[in-house]
């Protein structure tokens, strides 16, 4: 019995890696491939107490009920500290940050049209966008700078008018960069002069482990950038729960393709999470997460110096929760990653997943997850990663 | 700063009956329009203890995770009652049947493609494949008999062969039939003779409110119907819950489309749910939905027959949320609806809303939801309708 389905599912198929990093989640494997916040550090009492207020003081958080207002004013509040100032009629909500982009993805995108993105970049946006067979055209990037702006301007200078441009300006997916404000400036112009919306994609934006926070690209330019948002890193991704910063019109249509898609974001999860939120609590408990993030890059990357600091180079991140590492270019980190299954039992991403088109940069390079582990398993991780490149290498 | 979007949302906009009934939610409306279930009826308290038990108790609720395993059993369980023998891995979880029904239609759907259904359906349906701009086909339909099964096959007679046919058996939404076990049986043929998959939306099938129930279509033929489920009805849609019964081929296909939509389904509201459903409250839950849900039924009925008796018609439906009230053809209730803002101020969906295209006996008719509304509410808002009427009728 042959089943007839649409024909662009006949070139989609689970990744071989999604399979393997399944059937790895063992307990024998240390993991620093998915990325996975800290499950320690989610404020599951805290949580517990607002679905309790919620349910049990509140009219109808289980109705069908259109967005939680109070949940977009903290919203609105969050972005302010993104240096976005918006309104709650320009907030919606979303269920995650996937969700944002894929509804996005629906609203701009005609099958076959051009979209413009970094060569090496987040592989769920690749997903958002397959259903509609579009061309994409990439641009130079690179785990310290980031996006090369110039050559995004040199496409659209030939005349190339993509539906939209994709950025992870903040803790990239999976390069690790912070885009500088100069270079945010720059592509929020861009998008302006050549009337190419930016889908600014930022769940990493308040996870920011330095002094200062960089503003949002959007904060440059509100009319061609739309923001996603995501409650996933910064307090749990169970909740899915996210959000799409953009102009009203695009609000309006928006609130169709999800009416469409999934009738509306679950009003449960949202008031338990705007409870939550209106709490002093929720400060406390961001500060607490970017120290821990903090301390768990700072122990990896000690691990990496003293095992691998001879071989192996990699940029501290400012923000996310990821370390792109690269090896020399002889290291092939696909093999890496077979033989890490059968031998060491780490496990990562070959960098070469991420790539739009095959790159010789990212096939010699890995990214790691430090946001999962406790320090202990990042130093046993990382001292079998560096016993298996060792090998690798002889 | 005209913003280009996909072709597709040019033609979309917000029904202005979608914009009314937001305005008319005040609290000197009566509402019989939207399908909501009972507030009273949420079982707040008892979601509330499994919603702590989860927090405090288990692991990872919070954490990105796999679909559960515990609420796919409770599912599992919940099939058979609807005569469906199926493994826990054909179930496939969602965020509500509205999904269901979206990924199938992405799963199945080339532009451009055919479908099959009846003149007069759910338009939650017609909003998930309007993306991919099909071809509609329909067949006649009718509040007593239901969908025209040998229309149906005339169509396929003719050498059509749509992507999929589209039903709700139990409860029709709008048209408050159900479906016989002789026309269910005759559909599933149909699906295998011609290999034409059936979509199965079955939101109230756990709603039947007279002792026999009548099994799903997907009971007669496993291979050809995709079942959509949901516990909207039957527990709260602010969980947003819902989910598939399909083969493991087409699970495995929807698991790459969901996680390109939203990443995967909340693991909180599923951890809730199952520990809910796993308790003996929850089959005292449904029982209690039922007889209170057939005790509005009557109310809404008997009112109708005491003030509109002699001049409208409808069924008593055995499932669902909704009765279908035909008046005489010179009644446009699309203009009865206007009148009603301003005069009687109470609220219900016209029949033609529901028109795939123009149809006279929608065009005369409403669909009344008696879910709702306690006893109460109901005499009132139906002596307003009926004074609504008769102003309209003279």
């Amino acid at each position: 019995m042959a089943q007839r389905l649409a024909a662009w599912t006949q070139r989609t198929k689970r990744s071989a890696l999604q399979d393997m990093l399944e059937l790895t989640s063992g307990p024998e494997y240390i993991s620093f491939g998915l990325g996975l916040p800290s499950t320690e550090c989610f404020p599951a009492e805290q949580l517990a107490i607002s679905a309790g207020e919620v349910l049990l003081r509140q009219s109808d958080p289980l109705q069908y009920g259109p967005p939680t207002e109070r949940l977009k004013r903290q919203i609105q509040l969050l972005m302010s500290e993104r240096g976005v100032t918006c309104s709650t009629s320009q907030i919606f909500l979303t269920a995650g940050a996937q969700q944002g982009i894929s509804l996005l993805a629906r609203l701009l995108l005609d099958p076959g049209k051009t979209i413009l993105t970094e060569e090496v970049t987040y592989t769920g946006f690749l997903q958002a966008v397959e259903p509609y067979q579009p061309r994409i055209l990439t641009v130079p990037t690179d785990p310290v700078m980031g996006i090369d702006v110039e050559q995004a301007e040199k496409v659209l200078q030939t005349g190339e008018r993509p539906a939209c441009m994709y950025v992870i300006p903040s803790g990239h997916n999976p390069l690790s960069y912070t885009l500088s404000r100069e270079k945010r400036q720059r592509l929020a112009q861009l998008a302006a002069d050549y009337e190419v919306p930016i889908i600014e994609d930022d769940p990493y934006g308040f996870l920011a482990y330095e002094d200062s926070e960089i503003p949002a690209v959007k904060s440059f330019q509100p009319d061609w950038v739309y923001y996603v948002g995501s409650f996933s890193k910064i307090l749990a991704p169970g909740l899915r729960l996210g959000w799409i910063v953009a102009g009203g019109e695009i609000v309006e249509k928006l609130s169709i393709v999800k009416e469409a898609a999934d009738i509306n974001t679950r009003t449960l999860t949202q008031q338990i999470t705007a409870n939550f939120l209106q709490k002093d609590e929720f400060t406390e408990h961001l500060q607490h997460l970017r120290q821990e993030y903090r301390s768990r890059r700072n122990s990896m990357i000690d691990h990496l110096y003293t095992q691998m600091g001879d071989y192996a180079s990699w940029t501290t991140p400012s923000s996310g929760l990821f370390i792109w590492v690269r090896f020399p270019e002889s290291v092939d980190t696909m093999e890496l990653f077979r033989e890490s299954i059968a031998t060491e039992k780490v496990t990562f991403f070959p960098g070469n997943i991420f790539a739009v088109n095959e790159s010789q940069m990212a096939a010699s390079s890995v990214r790691l997850n430090f946001s999962f582990n406790n320090h202990d398993k990042i130093e046993e991780g990382i001292t079998r990663l560096s016993r298996l490149v060792n090998r690798h290498r002889k």
